[in-house]
């Protein structure tokens, strides 16, 4: 009888492992780009209103350059407009001809660092133009201090050299940065972190390195020569993955409790002629690992244009105000 | 007696291992770097040679520019001058007063980009001045053309990007580079390999961290703020330290059989006032441990000025007659 009690008890103890097991299973915290990027936005909205309260007539204006007429490249460009003038400031869109050549295009450039009213200037990649043209060259036109992308070389040469101040970042990578630092509460969240980074792009990897390693991380960069990947990024307590390779990224390659940021836009085209967003990382296996995951849509997508329009206001009000 | 046999046997095999480990204890290949810098020089004199057999005038020109009157400037820049000459090069030293102003100095440097006939501008650090003089503003005066220690902030933003062809590399990491091919004889070492830089100045660390990630390292770069560096720099496959602290790695930090690259310089007084010159690796422990490993002096060192050398070259080459 004793026996048989003891069982019993023994059988209890298990099923309630087995309820626990599911009912705490650790899942990684959301990171939530939608509410933090509109956060970013507000706070924009707010200065910039009580700055007007003083300058009337101060309205920050980014210029964007389009060459040609890429139907994705509308959309990306209607969304900046649109973000732009949810905070009060202006967005001017320069719709260049697919005829254009690079002297006319560096000429349009020119026109705009010279404009006193425009605060910020970016050009919107790829270009679609029947010219072959030097993008590298036409953004490096752009006036540093207009240089909201952060993608002239002088930008990118002052963050590797750590000089931040008055260094604009690039928009993805400081997306990455401050959802980092948001999602944790601490700005100080990256110090003494070993930060991994896949990816080594002009736009989002290279400098995305140059930028946590200047927050004091301890970084590393990842890449197409890069031997057993997986072993590299488990080392991470800060995972940043921009390599454009749909789900690469498995659960087991993370290490737990790590904060994995998601870069990649993947679109995957399903049955019924459907399509659906996926990142970089799967995230089904990694939630269940990750102490805190960007989901994909809605994590670092919508950081990079708030971030473009924080950009465009601090530039605005360095340049104009406080010269 | 069998017994007794078979125990005789056990002792001379253990001896055999004992000697054994003394007579094939594994020692580093010493990287000597005052053999490989005179091979890149002689390559230099030799090509410049043939070169001036159709191009008699061609004689590639170097302007150091000196601020004040530092005696240890004065001998480096005497070294520089020194293998200038001894390659077929002209060194010219650009001597200014120590009350020079922001805008002087930059006028100077603004007439050396001018001057046809001048290669190579470099600016002898740490200005020795009574003005307070921007002295990264000074270097970013320098065309990037000319630029041979490779530290303006576009030859930085160049580097950072991957953009290696036109790009002036900072002599010191190229020198580390050099080094490691050369030491290995594979012009591909680097690729797929774990680099571990130890400090992130603009002139070594920084640059050396993006040069190997660029030759398709697997690149983490630390640096002060890192948390336990003992680990990290032992996952380095190659190693390449410039922190400059005397003697900070130890034998136990590397990892055996790797490429340790020293580009410490520390003085210490010894007794009797003479001065040695330490790395920042201890050598006498690392060297049973890495494969490879530079001494201090003699490795790093000499490659700065050899590469210093053969940037000016390529660069009057490059601008003077394929232009």
């Amino acid at each position: 009888m004793i026996y048989y009690k003891y069982i019993r008890i023994n059988v209890l103890i298990d099923q309630i492992k087995v309820i626990n097991k599911f009912r705490f299973r650790k899942m990684a915290k959301l990171i939530d780009g939608n509410k933090i990027s509109k956060e970013v936005l507000n706070e924009v909205s707010e200065e910039l209103k009580k700055i007007q309260q003083k300058h009337p007539d101060f309205k920050p204006t980014l210029a964007i350059v389009q060459v040609g007429d890429r139907s994705d490249s509308n959309v990306y460009i209607g969304n900046k407009i649109k973000r732009a003038a949810e905070v009060g400031m202006d967005a001017k869109l320069v719709k260049l001809s697919n005829q254009i050549t690079q002297v006319e295009l560096e000429d349009e450039i020119d026109k705009l660092n010279k404009d006193h009213y425009v605060d910020g200037i970016i050009v919107q990649l790829p270009l679609d133009c029947v010219n072959e043209i030097d993008a590298d060259s036409v953004i490096d036109q752009i006036h540093p201090a207009k240089d909201v992308d952060g993608l002239t070389r002088i930008n990118a040469g002052k963050l590797m050299r750590g000089e931040l101040k008055n260094t604009i970042f690039p928009c993805t990578p400081y997306g990455c940065l401050y959802l980092v630092q948001k999602a944790t509460g601490d700005p100080n969240y990256v110090v003494g972190k070993r930060v991994v980074v896949v990816g080594r792009s002009k736009i989002v990897g290279s400098p995305a390195a140059a930028l946590f390693m200047w927050h004091h991380g301890t970084t590393t960069i990842c890449h197409s020569k890069t031997k057993d990947l997986k072993e590299v990024c488990k080392e991470a307590d800060i995972l940043i993955v921009a390599i454009g390779k749909e789900e690469l990224i498995k659960g087991d390659w993370v290490k737990p409790g790590a904060v994995v940021i998601d870069c990649g836009i993947n679109v995957r085209e399903l049955e019924g002629g459907k399509r659906k967003l996926f990142g970089d990382v799967e995230f089904s296996s990694a939630q269940s690992v990750a102490g805190y995951i960007t989901p994909v849509p809605g994590g670092v997508g919508p950081m990079t244009v708030a971030m473009l329009i924080k950009n465009t206001f601090q530039q605005g009000k360095a340049r104009r105000l406080q010269a």
